[in-house]
């Protein structure tokens, strides 16, 4: 079947994904009288007194922003705003046939840094959270940082964070199967953008001490003079051996390799060159880096990818959606690293007997919805 | 019955009045993969190629955005973001009930013009539409004009034009029943806030031309030597007699008098003072700046409020829906004076016989859509 000419045609047939729906009709005088004008004014007047009641009397209380700048979309990456509409609206989508939380997509006509830091300040005040999506590194590491402490509502960069859960989940479950121990293994991630920081990150928290990040073909060493401020902070976190080289030197004898970057290719020679019972997250969407059968075949014993048409889909539709479900429910003001841990557990248990060929659930498995919601209450 | 009361209630019940509501289940992992990930990336392409269309394949080509700063809600002012949410809300709930039209609320943390005009402007590429609503006087005039210069959408500031067609469209029925002539009439318009300056210009627009203007107690004139920009302007066009001093005396002998200013007290003497079968628009709310009875007792001929319990209620809901759902349709870039005018006379038409009491349709008389439609065409 050819996809793209078929979901052309649904994004023509539908045009807007989500609507708007009253959840009260409006069928008299009287009903407008009383919920618009004049009586409107009572929860005005109240939230006027103390602006916390907005979340009480408003959308305010259940809704969540989708912004984007169009930077790093998919694998399209910089296709500006209005490109990047339709996946922050399926996003959006995402998020109501999941969890029920109501979420707007705003996509914003500017790459500055600062002036997306100011608009997002301006409209905050409709939203009860900010879920930033797609915006490229390492703008995307400033632009959270500072609306985190500047706003005093949650903010949460969904590729970093949910992808980074999904992975851990993944990882928690790869493990069990090959029964190799957080605190022995040596994992390889390469790509340094949103998710691959992220994931190191939480790795790290998580008790993975032997991690060495790649951007592309290099390792991140103290031997590199080319390293950004992002990348700076990532070597002092990682790379306990002071490795350097290359990709296919940092590789060799490897438990896990993580890519997250952009589509290249990973060689069944690479694959060979790993410890036994290799653990492959190749994400790279549409293709995977190595097809996972060519993986398999060069020895590797569990492979992910970001596809649904293979096993293992690792898909932060499997997070986000419950992650904002529960924290609206609770009202918490922000996603603790504890929090995003006990998620990623939560994930992985809900594989009653992880295999090779299903470390995590599928997105359709519901309810696990409930499964994070008390993990991380 | 406490209608403050029952509003509080019912604000806290529903808590959020819209909410977003899919077009189409998604419910399987094909589903997914056609329309989230990796096919949404067809129409992102196509969109990347030519931003245009946006508007066919995403909510761009039927979505609004309802936006306001909070600094002129209702007659409770400047009372903030937060708190004229509920406003904002239930104007979007009303897009939706009379026309069908998505529309969205969002509220400003600034009041600032230039960073109101930047923020709208960074957020614009998600809808088709701007609506702006509450913004205070003159910053309103500024903020409008420059993003209808700035962007390439339209945007409709509805306190001042939806406003100024209802008001004219009772006027044109209200000259009908006194047998008054547009060319012959004296109107007195109190309060130069958003909606007064509307009207002022719409009446000239539709051939009024003897229109005095007054802030509060005074007369614009040329012995004014306290006019703002905005007040300098509408002293250009009006006042052709230039009279000078107080409303009273600006009152005395006039056919109309419209009063859209924050409540004041219009006394019995003042209607006396007019000439035979004035006609009154005493607009503020909730207290009209005279009772319709002590008007009545005083001489007036037609009396109109913004009341929903008394005749002839002055309500923009009776035309921002349908111009924007016309609108949408037509997908038109602006709402011409021409169309402003054609909205009004159409929506005056829609009384069958016209009487003091019903110079006005109400707004669920929904057939008023399709004629406004046709008007505007």
């Amino acid at each position: 079947m050819d996809y793209n000419r078929l979901s052309l045609e649904l994004h023509e047939k539908f045009q807007w994904k989500i609507e708007t729906k009253l959840k009260t009709p409006i069928t008299s005088k009287e009903d407008l009288a009383t919920v618009y004008s004049p009586w409107v004014a009572a929860p005005c007047m109240e939230i006027a007194k103390d602006t916390k009641l907005a979340k009480k009397y408003t959308l305010k209380g259940n809704t969540v922003a989708v912004i984007s700048d169009g930077s790093a979309v998919l694998w399209l990456w910089n296709i500006g705003p209005e490109a990047s509409l339709p996946v922050m609206e399926w996003k959006c989508a995402l998020f109501k046939e999941f969890a029920w939380v109501n979420a707007f997509p705003i996509v914003l006509d500017t790459q500055d840094t600062q002036e997306i830091i100011s608009t997002i300040k301006n409209i905050a005040p409709t939203f009860w959270w900010i879920n930033l999506e797609d915006i490229s590194a390492p703008r995307c590491f400033e632009i959270e940082e500072r609306l985190k402490a500047e706003l005093d509502i949650p903010v949460f960069h969904d590729d970093q964070h949910g992808t980074a859960i999904v992975c851990l989940a993944g990882l928690i479950n790869a493990l069990k199967i090959t029964g190799k121990n957080k605190s022995d293994i040596k994992v390889v991630v390469n790509g340094l953008w949103a998710a691959g920081t992220a994931i190191i990150k939480l790795l790290l928290l998580y008790g993975v001490t032997d991690i060495i990040a790649c951007d592309s073909k290099w390792v991140v060493s103290k031997s590199r003079t080319d390293l950004n401020n992002e990348k700076q902070k990532i070597l002092n976190i990682t790379n306990p051996n002071n490795i350097s080289g290359t990709l296919s030197e940092a590789i060799a004898s490897a438990d896990v390799f993580l890519w997250v970057s952009a589509p290249k290719s990973l060689s069944q020679d690479m694959v060979k060159s790993m410890n036994t019972d290799a653990i492959i997250f190749a994400m790279a969407n549409p293709d995977p880096e190595i097809m996972p059968e060519l993986a398999y075949e060069a020895g590797a014993k569990i492979v992910a990818t970001g596809r649904s048409d293979y096993p293992n889909q690792i898909n932060n539709v499997l997070v986000f959606p419950w992650i904002f479900k529960w924290a609206l429910a609770a009202w918490v003001n922000a996603i603790t690293d504890d929090m995003k841990i006990s998620a990623a557990q939560a994930l992985a248990a809900a594989v009653e007997n992880p295999s090779p060929e299903k470390i995590i659930p599928w997105p359709f498995e519901d309810w696990i919805a409930g499964l994070i919601a008390q993990s991380i209450a």
